[in-house]
């Protein structure tokens, strides 16, 4: 949580930066002003949605999402780089990704120029709340959600669709890198389920193994496959990778003998693995300016802040819809 | 869907019914007068809540539900005796799941007391949706869920314990019997995940199969175990029993050679199989008035409807909490 963030008045103004303590920025909920809205009937498209004050949402009890967990989230950050601007980094393949989970959740999506225009109406409505370069970011959380009522049959009446945002600093607090648990007992995603897409389903049920773990003072959990439970997966909320191996199923015994290991996501970024724990036994890894994971880290922000030249496209600039042409 | 039942007056009154064209009742949602409603913050107890108007709940757009799909739901029935009394059929093995499951998730719960209170309550504050004897049942869908803002770590800050109710008829159409698919590729439950509890997440991930299947022309799907996709498992909602063998792993094959199957469940209420296909390949079973399945179905709804005597206490009877003593 970000307790600093959380009691702050949030009423539109002109200041350029919202009353907010950056350097006690964490990773948690921090109201901000404003929230994207679009409805959709069954059998309908997704239409343009719009900007409006950030309040709760009214759904019906009997809503998909409340009943048959029918929901799907995204992740993404806007950044306020060193000369001014607010640009975001390769939110289409966001929108992509909620496009290929809203297939395999049965839920139709918005196309996705909706979907960038929406996180960019979002970003500029909020503005105020992007911290100072190099203080943080704006975490901006897109949703797609059954919230019509249905009981017993298909189909679903009404889909919603809403991104929100808040401040965020660092995901994990653990400077000097994380130490896993190698979660023995739980699995997460099983073939055939929903693992290969951002399901809501994929969170709740694994809290239970996320607590313990951290009760005992663990950074984070790393999950194995369900099918041999032999096999590296992923944290909590992160990708994981081992310095020198290609994209492919990774044993467990692999990770162990590695020599640096890190996780990435848009919450983690890049953040150095400094132990894993398996079955009671603790192995640790190279930490510090020298890893792969410190190097990755300096190149990624850098090219997110706009201090490195982005060669591949990735960036995306934001302009103020309001004022064309004008740089933020 | 229950269209009939769906564009209906919802006003309070005092006519004893509402006004329902009963017979055209199918198992959807209905909107009715009255659901209840309790919260509790992070670190505390559920207290007593109350009967609100029904309306659409208003939740955080970063809930813990809406974004990692932290949920439960119940279901159970009242039914409306012919000699004019109103009964819920074992409401405490319904209150005993959700706390398990409560557990699984991570989530506080109400006691079984409070649970089926407020179960009562609904069912008091709608009665009039409580259809004439043997023209249907009030299902009661009671839900937990965490309504709280979170992003990144837990706790959750609050939680919400809301019950409503619907009028339905039968859930499964085919009144000769169900033709059900055996799903071969989707698994739904697999070890150390949510199966044995009634989280909202065993269902969206789902919902693809089930529509595959019934656009086949299938009345429901029979899911494999997940571990080895031999054994079977159950239907979308609800249980699958093959005559004559005990409570034991049951490999496909068991059921195939089977004369007789049929499933159950407090939708499904006890409803006979007359085929299966695995792998494009049919099996018929017994059906009609001789079935077991026929003659468990009328001892089952004779206790709820109180023409055979219950004797095991599977019976609770509701009395007007505002008239002490009275029977409905
Ligand atoms: C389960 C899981 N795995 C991996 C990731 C990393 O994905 P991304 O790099 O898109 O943030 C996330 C991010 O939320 C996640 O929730
Ligand atoms: C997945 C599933 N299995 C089984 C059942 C049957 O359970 P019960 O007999 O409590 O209704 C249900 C009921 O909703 C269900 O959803």
């Amino acid at each position: 949580m970000a307790p600093s963030a959380q009691s702050l008045p949030t009423s539109v103004s002109d200041e350029k930066y919202a009353n907010v303590k950056w350097e006690e920025l964490g990773f948690g909920f921090c109201r901000t002003d404003n929230m994207y809205v679009a409805k959709c009937k069954h059998g309908e498209s997704f239409q343009e949605g719009k900007i409006v004050p950030y309040a709760d949402i009214q759904i019906s009890p009997c809503s998909a999402v409340l009943n048959y967990g029918q929901g799907l989230y995204e992740g993404l950050k806007a950044y306020r780089t060193e000369d001014g601007r607010i640009v975001l980094f390769r939110p289409d393949q966001n929108a992509l990704r909620l496009q290929s989970g809203a297939n395999r959740l049965c839920m139709p999506y918005p196309t996705v120029d909706q979907f960038v225009s929406a996180v960019k109406q979002v970003v500029l409505a909020n503005k105020k709340w992007i911290p100072p370069p190099g203080r943080g970011t704006l975490y901006i959380r897109p949703i797609l959600f059954g919230s019509g009522p249905i009981l017993g049959s298909l189909p679903v009446p009404e889909y919603t669709f809403t991104v929100f945002a808040c401040p965020v600093g660092r995901y994990h607090k653990d400077n000097a890198g994380l130490n896993l648990k190698i979660e023995d007992k739980f699995r997460r995603a099983f073939p055939s389920g929903t693992g290969g897409v951002k399901s809501i389903t994929n969170y709740s049920p694994v809290w239970i193994t996320l607590a313990e773990a951290k009760a005992k003072g663990f950074s984070d959990v790393l999950f194995l496959d369900a099918a041999t439970g032999k096999n590296v997966e992923e944290l909590f909320a992160s990708n994981v990778f081992i310095v020198k191996v290609e994209e492919r199923v990774v044993p467990v015994e692999d990770l162990l003998d590695a020599e640096e290991v890190f996780c990435t996501g848009t919450a983690a970024i890049v953040t150095t693995i400094a132990s894993v724990t398996f079955k009671e036994k603790k192995t640790e890894f190279k930490t510090g300016d020298k890893t792969l994971a410190a190097k990755l880290f300096a190149t990624l922000t850098d090219i997110q802040m706009g201090s490195v030249e982005d060669k591949k496209g990735w960036i995306v600039e934001l302009t103020d819809a309001t004022k064309p042409g004008l740089k933020l």
